[in-house]
């Protein structure tokens, strides 16, 4: 018997942690494993010794485990070499080898599973037998080959709560009010789509929504201000961060310094303080512009049951694949059956995922590019079925800590 | 029999609607009054003949308000004239004669007790029997004569929850952050100390807070940050909007255009920006800024069962005060024990809590104006215990809106 392990790579979700939980209970459990690893901080820390034995996590904390959110394990931005004869790969199959790990489980999203598709390439350059296996996670939802991927759902459910909440402190006072809510999403507008799940009756906010897929026009986002306050006081608009221009500038260049990441990420906030900046000049009303900011990947009282289920039995079924020795492949979600929700996983190519992004479908996006239609609420509702009982001290949501 | 009124006023909480639920519901069992009359937005929509039939309201809906974040009413932020002489007061006495006022309640903050008692005050100046009862709202807990204020627990169980998850999500990389959480209260810091229930265990975040009742030093608070970092890689500081220079000068000053309201009062955010940016400069670490924004007084899902409780019973008993014929007096909690926590209610003098401000004592902020007293915990955990249950549908809150 040999042992696996498990990582976890790249921005955190709420339930990232609830698909390494599900990884440690199936491979404690299987018995087929001398020892189940976990990699502190990916695949950096791993190339430096840095690990723990799942084992040694009381069941109390495996517990609350499951709703925890943050990575547990520590996380990384580490890009592997595009090379293949670099030094760091001998370097990290010695790795393998000390350890004497069969299995490779990584949960995380494009840029892990980049990493997973470079160490399954080098394993078969050099005929080695680990099998290396990714487990999705992001709350952007933008993996290809996969209906959908663990942490949107609660992400989403956290968007349309919040913005539903916002709708109603807005509406208090009897005057003309933009609120600008500002949601994660660089070139997928998935989340800021699943703000229109907040709409409880027809002519509710947000009312104007706008996606990273389309370009956005500042002279017509004006006039939809202007023609929906001809029915409507309190104007709620959502915007995914990485609206741009019909050149491709993002808005958020126009106030923000940019920071580029590792992967070569622009990061990206401040649209909304922009366009707060640009109504109040341009319209004259009271303008608020509000950033979810990380509240979006980490909220545990907005978790959504079925995303955590979901995340807990993709960690289970890469354990089952990993048995099976599958190796270069990503753990997918599909629909059982289009009318009664029902989600199977499956195994599909990790090459053909990896850095490739799946944006909202054009034709979903409707009224002129201000609005999401019913095809989306269909898919996405689903997802934000269900609450999760957190286990609380002291009034408080009590979360694992790793010593 | 005549008529009972009750508005909302000045910015809503996550359970001013409790307040109003408190309110309908005694008011309409104890069927002492014709009619249970709602301002809409307030002494100002009331004046201007903008009333409605709080009878009106479906048992469903008034279930769902108890649990809605907003001013189900509407509010406003209308100060009264300080003249007694002023036109206004004959109008708004015409207006409470028109419909058979015999008591008028008022759910608000500092301001809204101030219009409660300059009404009282008009009243026994002319020899009207209405009763002008205060009920307490504000998330600031920063009305005198009252052990706290209903709005205040919830908001401190949403600010200490989210500190509490954006901990483990700044823990996910190995090397030294810091973080940076903008939480509302001009000169009380109350909210911002509740902070403090966010640590799990001792050396956890948050590693300083500041309030606004010390003055805030931008070297101190510089080496601080670095006599942290010898412990401890990803720091997370809270700091109260209203933080300020030892001159007085407020620190989002030095970024932002302020915005007075109408009660003078500034408005303002900012300062976790400018210090985002003061720390990236001189200690060249990664810095990230949250301003927790609206959701403060308006997330549902963070409810304190307690302070929904206890906005319902100071509801209740206003109606109660409102039939024993009291006026010119706002509704106060106290403890009933000092080891077992049990609320009580009475009256206290109107004119004793409108335009103060209670803040937090000085010796509960301890370590060099960088932490809190246990002191202050004692006081703070019995106010933030319990979860609701809110009525949902399609997996998102339900709220009740105003037809």
């Amino acid at each position: 018997m040999k042992n696996i392990i498990v990582g976890q790579s790249g921005g955190p979700t709420a339930v990232i942690n609830a698909s390494l939980y599900g990884v440690a209970k199936a491979a404690l459990e299987s018995e087929k494993f001398n020892n189940v690893y976990g990699m502190l901080n990916g695949i950096e820390g791993f190339s430096n010794d840095r690990i723990m034995n799942l084992a040694d996590i009381s069941d109390e904390e495996l517990e609350a485990l499951r709703t925890t959110p943050g990575a547990y394990l520590g996380s990384c931005r580490y890009k592997l070499p595009e090379d293949l004869d670099d030094k760091f790969y001998p370097h990290i199959f010695k790795q393998f080898e000390k350890y004497d790990i069969s299995s490779f489980l990584y949960i995380g999203g494009n840029d892990s599973m980049d990493t997973v598709s470079k160490l399954s390439k080098y394993a078969e350059k050099i005929n080695s037998k680990i099998c290396f296996i990714g487990i999705p996670k992001t709350i952007d939802n933008d993996l290809t080959l996969t209906d959908h991927t663990p942490g949107f759902g609660s992400a989403a459910k956290f968007a349309a709560s919040i913005v539903k909440e916002i709708g109603r402190d807005t509406e208090v006072y009897d005057k003309n009010t933009v609120t600008i809510i500002e949601i994660m999403g660089r070139n997928a507008g998935w989340l800021t789509a699943a703000t229109v799940l907040a709409r409880q009756t027809k002519d509710d906010n947000p009312v104007l929504i706008y996606l990273p897929e389309t370009n956005f026009d500042e002279e017509e986002f004006l006039k939809s201000l202007t023609e929906n306050f001809k029915h409507k006081k309190q104007l709620i608009v959502c915007v995914s961060e990485g609206i741009h221009n019909d050149d491709g500038t993002f808005i958020c260049e126009k106030t923000a310094d940019m920071i580029i990441d590792n992967f070569g990420h622009k990061s990206m906030n401040g649209c909304a303080k922009y366009l707060e900046n640009l109504v109040k000049e341009r319209l004259g009303v009271k303008v608020r512009s509000v950033e979810l900011n990380v509240s979006q990947r980490c909220a545990a009282e907005y978790l959504s049951e079925t995303d955590v289920n979901e995340a807990e039995a993709s960690g289970r079924f890469a354990v089952t694949a990993a048995l099976a020795e599958k190796t270069g492949c990503m753990i997918a979600c599909f629909r059982k059956d289009q009318d009664i929700y029902e989600a199977a996983y499956g195994t599909v190519d990790v090459n053909e995922v990896c850095n490739k992004e799946k944006c909202v479908p054009l034709y979903w996006i409707t009224d002129n590019n201000t609005n999401i239609s019913q095809e989306f609420i269909n898919y996405a509702l689903p997802l934000i079925q269900g609450s999760v009982d957190i286990p609380k001290k002291n009034g408080l949501p009590y979360f694992a800590y790793r010593k």
